[in-house]
């Protein structure tokens, strides 16, 4: 078969064998097939679809045309965990100190951040000192040592990827969940770790916007997961609010050590311990309430912090800044976004917030764009709250000569009302491969 | 709105208005378009559709990115005839000289064959002499003196619909039908004539293969040229079986002359009276009744084929090949092809004729390649005669290095059996504005 009659054959409603599927993406890699071919076949994937076994062929395919990464000189399983993205997404530092506190293996590669969310990695370098850049030797033998390590993303994991994800982004094929969901896991399958918990997030701030199309994603990207041979759960998570108070970079990280001294906010600390939870289970650590009280033992003692502490130190940041705050990079300024009116606030645009903190220096508008790491936005009042005109809404860091843009941003999200709107939960379900659980 | 959005909204099932569709095609022809975006955006167009308006719009738009004919220099309705395609075509060089005999003006730009489909243009060149470029002002001279003129189409009319159809030849969006109306009646759009007869030929030498998708892809073009102010007309022809006897081209030619001249196949000249007389019908001549008999008249009493002679005069051509057909050039050989077994051939398909009769030099397998005018194929026994072994099937003429190759491709599509297959009419149906009369 050509790469014509693969394209006709989906265009037509019809199923790719494995052989099928490396001649398109391996063709692509290799540049055998066009750009416009390959946008003409992932518009008909975007709307003939693709079944369980087609996605899961496909997502393995693009993991093995970059780097493989092999865990193998790691003894033990590896939980690996990735978030579909937010606004002031910051579960990473607190659960991978967490789960490596209790006792399992974490070797995670991280992103950056693009867009109106941000990237664990960037907030990991707002801590003077730390390298995200270790060699595979320093890497496994981190992990070997204290269990737990976090680097940027080789850029040659799953190239396919890359050009695939750069094509759709172009061509009006992004919002489609078999490419969505092959795209995430081709990147998870080459990152080599044994069991993997997804944070799919759902809402204004999130990829997906309901709950609904949050479970088809989770279920696509679990079952991909499981027919290649790793344990994989999700947990859908809400993102129409952003979880605690800060957004930025050093912001999110005190946010973090706050929740592994105990002080911190209420959904954030939730949230953590339910996927720290979650990622125990997989590691076979016993029950979800066993896992649980176990990572809550890890935040009382100290032991969660401790971890996180040595890890930073492992990678040459400077841990005093984990301690005294005062210690990171100060914004050029400060300023407060007050409230025009009295009034519940019944919408606050997570994804308006994030794009906020973006313009603030927060984060990249593109690729390679500088980031001001003392940049970013503390929410005072969030979706729910009452307010009184002139209060506080929110507190602006960062460079003075972009808060106009900024606030315009962030008030374009925002809405009052009479009545308080309707409570949404943190966490709305967990998809594993026996099934979907709803809370 | 951008590229991406309207992309989108396609993808989505969406409807879009003139200027977004002059946004998309100029856009193309501009290249601010790019190919993936294009192609990403057809295959929406193959898997959604578009409205009649969509379609209308969209035709338009493509006429108008080249150079548009204006006839108005040539008084009177102009009438154009174009056939989808098919093997052993050879109608216009009858049906233009008949009806510019009876008093309608053609003023006609036709193309070169390609693939397994003959050309106007190169049966035409086959007649020693003949000019097919002409310029516009002798083009338009030449019809207003005698009323008749066939040229080759201009490199530069609708220019959206040659980088479109390329695009669409190698990303599988070949065969739909809104894009297969809006290509052919872009040219027809811009090449200027008040009515156009077309002729949609089905069948397996055809572009579509059932007489319902031929009919679905007139009821599109007469909608589209409608919409557009000009009037047009479709005959449903059969394309299982060639025309006539000869494939080649001046083959062809010499079958043709015969028809004018009274002596024609019955097949043949059936198909040719049906459709100069709906091609007199469009220029109000009459009823289809009377446009018959005009058609006829001009056969039988010869003006017919004196008006063809004056046109490959005006041309340059040198007629007396037409009277006397041993002054065409010759083949360099001839071959006969023998029946393997007795009985009914119940099939003997379009396509593999075609392809054969390329194989021997009488088309290009791609453009700009040479043509051997004398090779082709006269054909002895069609589907549905009943033969004996041994018994000449078909002559093969052309280089004999060429003819077992022709013979492999011709035999593929050669079929026996003891019953006679069914009859197929050689009119199927009639679509006008005012809906499909079948026969």
């Amino acid at each position: 078969m050509r790469i014509y009659d693969l394209i006709a054959k989906k265009r037509d409603g019809g199923t790719h064998d494995r052989a099928e599927l490396e001649m398109i993406v391996n063709g692509y890699v290799r540049g055998e097939v066009a750009d416009y071919q390959m946008a003409a076949w992932m518009m008909a994937v975007y709307l003939r679809g693709m079944t369980p076994q087609e996605t899961a062929d496909l997502t393995d395919i693009m993991a093995r045309s970059g780097e493989m990464v092999d865990l193998s000189p790691i003894p033990g399983i590896k939980v690996d965990k990735h978030s579909t993205g937010g606004v002031g997404d910051k579960t990473t530092l607190v659960i991978a100190p967490l789960v490596a506190a209790c006792g399992v293996k974490i070797a995670k590669m991280s992103g950056r951040g693009l867009g109106h969310t941000g990237g664990t990695i960037d907030k990991m370098e707002s801590v003077p000192g730390t390298r995200t850049a270790l060699s595979q030797e320093e890497f496994f033998a981190q992990v070997n040592r204290i269990g737990l390590s976090v680097i940027g993303q080789s850029e040659g994991i799953a190239i396919a990827d890359k050009k695939m994800y750069a094509l759709r982004d172009v061509t009006a094929t992004v919002s489609c969940i078999p490419l969505i969901a092959s795209s995430i896991m081709s990147k998870k399958l080459a990152s080599g770790s044994d069991a993997i918990l997804l944070d799919v997030t759902t809402g204004t701030g999130a990829f997906m916007k309901t709950v609904e199309d949050s479970i088809r994603l989770a279920q696509q990207m679990v079952e991909i997961g499981t027919r290649n041979g790793r344990r994989v759960a999700a947990l859908i998570t809400d993102m129409d609010t952003p979880l605690g108070h800060n957004i930025g970079n050093s912001l999110e990280v005190m946010e973090s050590m706050e929740v592994l001294k105990g002080r911190g906010t209420a959904d954030l600390t939730e949230v953590c311990l339910q996927l720290a939870a979650n990622m125990l289970v997989l590691a076979d650590k016993g029950t979800r309430e066993e896992c649980r009280a176990m990572a809550q033992a890890a935040i009382a003692d100290g032991s969660g912090f401790a971890k996180c502490k040595e890890m930073f130190a492992a990678q040459g940041g400077d841990t005093r800044v984990l301690e005294d705050y005062s210690l990171f990079a100060q914004p050029a300024a400060r300023y407060e976004l007050l409230a025009e009116q009295d009034g519940y606030i019944v919408a606050n645009d997570a994804e308006k917030i994030g794009s906020a903190s973006v313009l603030l220096g927060a984060g990249r508008l593109k690729k390679g764009d500088p980031i001001d790491y003392a940049a970013g936005i503390i929410l005072h009042k969030k979706r729910g709250d009452y307010v009184h005109k002139g209060e506080s809404l929110a507190t602006f860091l960062g460079d003075p000569a972009k808060f106009a843009a900024a606030e315009e941003e962030y008030r374009s999200g925002l809405a009052y009302g009479e009545n308080p709107p309707a409570e949404a939960p943190l966490v709305y379900a967990l998809v594993t491969k026996d099934g979907v659980e709803r809370f």
